[in-house]
């Protein structure tokens, strides 16, 4: 289970029945288990919650009945939960706790049900009504539940982290960055990338990260124009760049950190392209303030490494929201009107990175990331590391 | 990427495609990456496959493009692999890949495809043969694509596992078996439970595996109750009993093993509540053989438990299978008429665990588990470690 206190929870409930509300819906199926999370601090990997407006239907199997009991009377208990254990199927338990609720409208996650639960709980909710009109057939026939695909409303109430949350990130950023300071001082000539990522790994864990947020990126030579490299047999060798990016779990919470070493002394190109990258994410960073565009914060990064030449070499997006996913809104990116248009402007509560970087193929690569939180008056920098050119 | 052979992909094909003959279908969208990985090496966090009689359509962004780009010409190239670049977004590069082929009667798969993702392709599709039959109004209207439901044909498939895939397994479940003797000799009292599971996640990266198959289980004392417990601070202490369940993902396939050990002299409750294990362990292996049943290797092993008075000790499923996922079918389970009856028999090439154990609440629990191979004659034990009692 996470930690976040009742009265956070409660407040998150507040915010995603006045959403309900809003969308003239009556209840809510959370299929999404990042969002299960946020509602009711379950960490398990299967459950179901059904929302409305006075409960938080909470269904799951007999693996997890001991641990929901356990948090019973805690300073982390969910209000309002109702526990219904599994019986027979997820699916089966599903319809037959919407279905207790004819006459509603019940929304769903469409991004987080797949269309084979769908059509198996939507055909049983219609069955059942079937059922109870024929068994009750002096009254009036009771109104079927009514399934309606919903989208994004946990996750928009999530992408400004109430103080519980920060508190947590805080946290883990700055235990993610003294294990950046000693991952630093750690590389080493003749070790293979995979070595180097599994110490990474290791330190993560003594740090007291529960596990690595993502698949640890060390990526040498030529493998670091990749932004993406995954850790292979290749050795650490003078005169490589090295990209070391990293992030951990800690108390359900996510955190992300790059830097970029020379093994050996720079010659004038690195510090060249270094700089550029550098100067691209300091002035990513200073354009973060509440009310400004996301899509102006990533041209702030874009647009520096342009001036440098290196316009071509940044193919990614700036950043990304960090919180219960290491992926989440809001994205730091391109201006793209048709895909990506909506709630633009950054507010006070996000906590993002800023990652530009430069890949050149077949020369290497340099990215610098960093964590930050919007604040009522501009930008927290969350990770606290050097972010000078470290030659190992 | 991953390494199986271009031969190896190319039977791969021919079965789905004989699946999809069968099913009178035209062609089939593979949004579950554990299937795409398995069509085509592809070990990414994003791409869709359309497979159809001639071509193996791989949709896929940027960032991956040039590993496609380098595995051409290799012997582990997909055959028939014809790329197509995201443009704009997935859901609207995948509408007008299906669209381009009208009158097609293509599959999806149902439980890995959103309800959000279906509605907009569909809709996307619609607009577009609307629009193609607007703009060529002379000729006859085109047929719009039929989107169609499916369910599992890519992982009935992948339930029997071909030589490449055997030979894979077999080396991890080796190596597993290296890492599980190591660990053995490394439980010391007045140690976490979390450092325990960290030192034994660096020792699965030093012996070759990626990452963790699954978040490393270390269970001590009243701990080892829960099947499913998480690592906590609890300090491993005289007369525990500690449960050890680990398992990596070694060049995209998945292995597990638990042990159960005892610190310090065993009592005779543990003896005997661990006999009574190892004996149900013994048994469900000694069931397994081609064309029997999985819900009687279950009854082998809950029979056992159930003799030695432990029949309620035992809540969990006997087994699971793995591969590329490290929970996929066979499931060893109950016999469950209504849920679980498909593909009741297992046959030679399926790989599962088998893994019973006796949980009691406030005392401790005991589990052990091994990976088999059904083979022609019967059963291959792959992993291989002592199951007598370990006392540290």
């Amino acid at each position: 289970m996470s930690h976040a206190p009742s009265a956070a929870l409660s407040r998150r409930h507040r915010l995603v029945r006045e959403a309900l509300a809003h969308a003239g819906l009556d209840a809510l199926v959370v299929t999404s288990l990042p969002n299960i999370l946020y509602l009711t601090n379950f960490t398990g990997s299967s459950a179901i919650v059904v929302l409305d407006a006075e409960r938080v239907g909470f269904i799951t199997d007999f693996r997890y009945t001991a641990a929901i009991a356990a948090s019973r009377g805690t300073a982390a208990e969910c209000p309002g939960l109702d526990l219904v254990t599994v019986d027979g199927s997820y699916d089966a338990t599903l319809a037959s706790t919407i279905a207790a609720a004819p006459g509603m409208r019940v929304g769903f996650e469409a991004a987080h049900m797949s269309v084979a639960r769908h059509q198996w709980v939507a055909a049983s909710i219609a069955n059942q009504s079937r059922e109870d009109a024929a068994s009750d057939s002096d009254g009036p026939a009771p109104a079927s539940v009514e399934l309606v695909p919903t989208e994004g409303i946990v996750e928009r109430t999530r992408v400004r982290k109430d103080e519980y949350e920060i508190a947590v990130v805080r946290k883990a950023a700055r235990l993610l960055s003294n294990v950046a300071r000693e991952v630093l001082g750690d590389i080493r000539r003749g070790r293979s990338e995979r070595e180097t990522a599994a110490a990474i790994d290791f330190r993560m864990r003594k740090a007291g990260f529960d596990k690595p947020a993502f698949d640890t990126i060390v990526a040498s030579g030529p493998q670091a124009a990749l932004p993406h490299a995954r850790p292979t047999g290749r050795t650490i060798t003078e005169g490589d760049l090295v990209v070391l990016d990293f992030g951990g779990v800690y108390d359900s919470y996510c955190v992300d950190l790059t830097r970029t070493v020379v093994v050996g002394r720079a010659g004038s190109r690195v510090r060249e392209v270094y700089d550029a990258v550098r100067a691209a994410h300091d002035s990513a960073i200073a354009a973060v303030a509440p009310g400004r565009s996301r899509f102006d914060i990533d041209a702030a990064a874009r647009d520096t490494l342009a001036a440098a030449g290196l316009g071509d070499a940044f193919g990614h997006g700036t950043g990304h929201g960090l919180g219960i996913e290491v992926h989440e809104d809001p994205r730091v990116s391109r201006r793209r009107p048709d895909v990506d248009a909506r709630d633009e402007a950054v507010a006070s509560g996000m906590i993002f990175t800023i990652e530009p970087g430069a890949y050149l193929p077949g020369w290497g690569g340099i990215r610098i990331e960093d964590d930050v939180l919007v604040t009522e008056g501009g930008v927290e920098v969350l990770t606290d590391v050097t972010t000078d050119l470290v030659e190992v």
